[in-house]
């Protein structure tokens, strides 16, 4: 790519806080060998870091690419310590877990973002509105008539609240969301760009006069419980009556879709582009993988699990792990497809057996055309 | 959840509604048992609800869960009220069928929107545009040159219009919409948050120089007919030539693709994810359930319905209907999908059939590893 | 469709280039046969198209489709030529491939758009931020600190940028896209509407208190090379650490998910509702045919194509094709879905042969309930 102007993304932001391997080994409480004043300024893996990045290594057989690294340091986690060559003139900090470490790292890095409180001369606040004086508004947000932004939330560029919206204290909405009416967020709530949050849900009934599809009137609301996460452009419908509702510590992906009426229980993981129909209800802890289905009503047990890709038609029963579409009990799911990557064999094997078989070549298995 | 301000979703707006007892059974023209004076603000399941919300029984079964409601009164099913218990202080309305006087309710309990007529200042307008005096034009939003927007439409905050777009009569266009130069919509036509119509369809041919795919140009537009619905975050493209159509009181759902060149008949049903590639063809009042996805130049009959999470690889004809992937009829395909889940015990059949069989050993089937 | 304005979408905008059937074929070098004064407005296919549009013969079949059509003129591919009508009151243009003579009349009738220089009143540009004197910023654009919008680039309406952000020359970023903190956008580059740059992977870990799943801060960015384009409300999420990399001539359709630190090559085409997951790498010149997923951590070698609705679960050999779910090598997928389509035939026979087989019936397999 031809550099297209002056902005170096390597020279400011979140990346250019800066530890020395003495600081970082402090505060990861680890065993420091090497220098202690390098200065680390970011994070790559091995085979790409340079003199002021830090990198890892989880286990032993990585030393071979950290005598080939030019990075200035790297977390070590304890496994790998006994094996480790001389630090030389980098450092090593060794942890119990390399990946682990990590996490607090990136913490340290980016603290969660801050925004000044205050409201943009160009958003369009309704004035039965209620805005915390420790609220960000940013510019072009609209919120309509009684919402409320709660303490030290931030509602970004362009994103719309309609009436009677809640956001709850210290949530972060991002750019170019839009909360429909009477939608109810709690604290420290996430939402991605795109997202929308309470869209009337997809509910039609044909007119017995015209066979039209005619609309049925979604009054519900939706219900974000505190330190809920949306990723970009996933949609969240109201309720029909009701509300649907997602549960405290839930996690979405990008892309999803959670229909009018679903319940999601507490610390839900739903992976990206997932799609739930209209009353599904997930109990706590539940993991969908990527690109799941669930059909309308079906309720998934605290701590169940979907694998990629599924499609799911029943209701499954706690702690379960199924895949498959239909999706199936894991066991029974993976021995089906095991049989179907032999299904050809197989069917070679039956056409032998008819072959053998005298008398029984009436009606022979043919072998499939490709 | 902590509370996080002072708005109480259940006071206000829409549910705020109120009605007795006597109206509700005045308006359903329903057979009144118990007293007409008890106040009605909202709907509930029978295991939610409040003194003051209406619930509902469908079949005798649910008399047992009426008893434990607290609920003040119920829609009764015809079919349910000869069983029925006797009603006390609260009241019971019976109708034919609870499902359709339920969507009466919600009707009257939730009026159509209507939004002010008048354009907000904040609105960037183009000086050859056309705005009826009765449509609503919401903060931020942006029409381009010559475009039109009739009579009662509304457009809704940070939606943004292209040049020659035509918004029909009564028309809603929820915020943070974009629809681009040249297309037009019909009457009564509602367009959910963060739905893009008319983009470029996705069209490429590799450059024969350079080996790089060179674009397409997508000089078509799309054309939306009267009473249609999209779901949010939708998109929409344009035709390469010609236009992209969807028919009159056709319902989409959230995160549909439909790709340039479709034609979709009228009053069809396009269920959440479901995708169609480019210049598919929709009969009238055809069904894709969930996820459905469609190869290009597919021609899907009238009537016709998609089961869930296929991927159809062939034109349908009319009123059948297809599931499974490749799509296939819906008799073969059960019979297939019955077929997979005994693979297993058919695979160990025929292991045994294989080892009672004198001579046939030397390459039996293996058992599958999972 | 009841009419609803003024506007008629046939008399401005791109489609009212006009050309004559002479000039036509001087520009695309093509034989003229009739009249060079036919008036050419537009393309349409041959039983759609009037007198002032231009269809195509690929084929001999299609004469038929011609004698009946009401098109000026036709483009006619070579083969087709021998075996054409006289051409009478129309014009018959003879090119080589009438396909590729399609692509460039679609060039000449939509000449690439462009935008005025100069910045809308109502955009909202921090005072540290660089934008180029020839680049268009649309009405309600947000643009944060240190950013940097290139020579003859355009931001449309509603886009909102963060800091630290660059976009390369002559790039379009249409209405209402996000592009987050930090990302990198090279020359060229088209973002349709809706798409989301930047904003956080999906990571969390349990916090082994409470739990919850905590985040994990993910302090990379996102860097999009030249050439790229990406469709309508699709999302490219940061790098924890590094960059997610799309390469240059990539195009990337709808509604498509690329998880933090994917790594895709120069000039893949990603059909509409694909994902990725994460840190999948894709080589130069991958085709993923519509709504394939990757599970994360893959490799796609170079030339690979991966077959529409496929679950990728392995690393794929360059230039390999693979398809299914989970995805195998065409071949192999091809045997497994043709044997499957038999499958109940194949259940029936081993039936049969485990009846005429004595002794052997105390387990038969059951026949399908379908």
């Amino acid at each position: 790519m031809t550099r297209t102007g002056a902005i170096d993304p390597n020279a400011r932001g979140p990346a250019a806080v800066m530890f020395t391997s003495g600081e970082l080994a402090a505060r990861l409480q680890a065993e420091l060998r090497g220098p202690s004043t390098i200065r680390i300024r970011g994070l790559e893996s091995l085979d790409a870091a340079g003199p002021e990045q830090l990198s890892f290594v989880r286990d032993p057989k990585f030393w071979t690419m950290w005598s080939a690294s030019r990075c200035g340091a790297a977390l070590v986690s304890r496994r790998a310590a006994e094996s480790a060559p001389p630090p030389g003139d980098r450092a090593q900090l060794i942890v119990p877990d390399a990946d682990s470490a990590l996490i607090q790292i990136l913490s340290m890095m980016s603290p969660p973002p801050t925004f000044e409180p205050g409201i943009h001369e160009s958003a369009v606040i309704d004035s039965t509105a209620t805005v915390s004086k420790s609220a960000h508004i940013g510019p072009g947000v609209v919120i309509g008539p009684r919402s409320f932004v709660g303490e030290r939330a931030a509602v970004l560029a362009n994103s719309v609240l309609g009436a009677d919206v809640s956001i709850g204290r210290h949530s972060v909405i991002y750019p170019n969301v839009v909360i429909q009416d009477r939608c109810i967020l709690g604290e420290h709530v996430t939402l991605h760009p795109g997202v929308v949050v309470g869209a009337d849900g997809f509910g039609y009934y044909p007119d017995p006069r015209t066979r039209m599809p005619m609309k049925i009137p979604h009054i519900g609301s939706v219900v974000i419980e505190d330190h809920v996460e949306i990723g970009s452009n996933s949609t969240i419908d109201r309720g029909k009556f009701g509300a649907t509702r997602i549960g405290a510590g839930t996690k979405i992906d990008n892309l999803v879709q959670i229909a009018h009426n679903c319940v999601i229980g507490k610390c839900c993981i739903i992976c990206g582009m997932s799609g739930l129909s209209g009353s599904v209800t997930l109990g706590d802890g539940v993991t969908l993988a990527g690109r799941v289905g669930i059909a309308d009503n079906h309720v998934i047990g605290a701590g169940a699990t979907v694998g990629a890709g599924s499609g799911v038609m029943d209701d499954i029963p706690p702690g379960e792990t199924w895949l498959g579409h239909p999706a199936r009990p894991g066991r029974t799911a993976l021995r089906i497809i095991a049989s179907i990557q032999q299904l050809p064999d197989l069917a070679a094997e039956v056409r032998k057996l008819v072959r053998s078989q005298a008398g029984s070549s009436q009606n022979p298995i043919k072998p499939p055309a490709a």
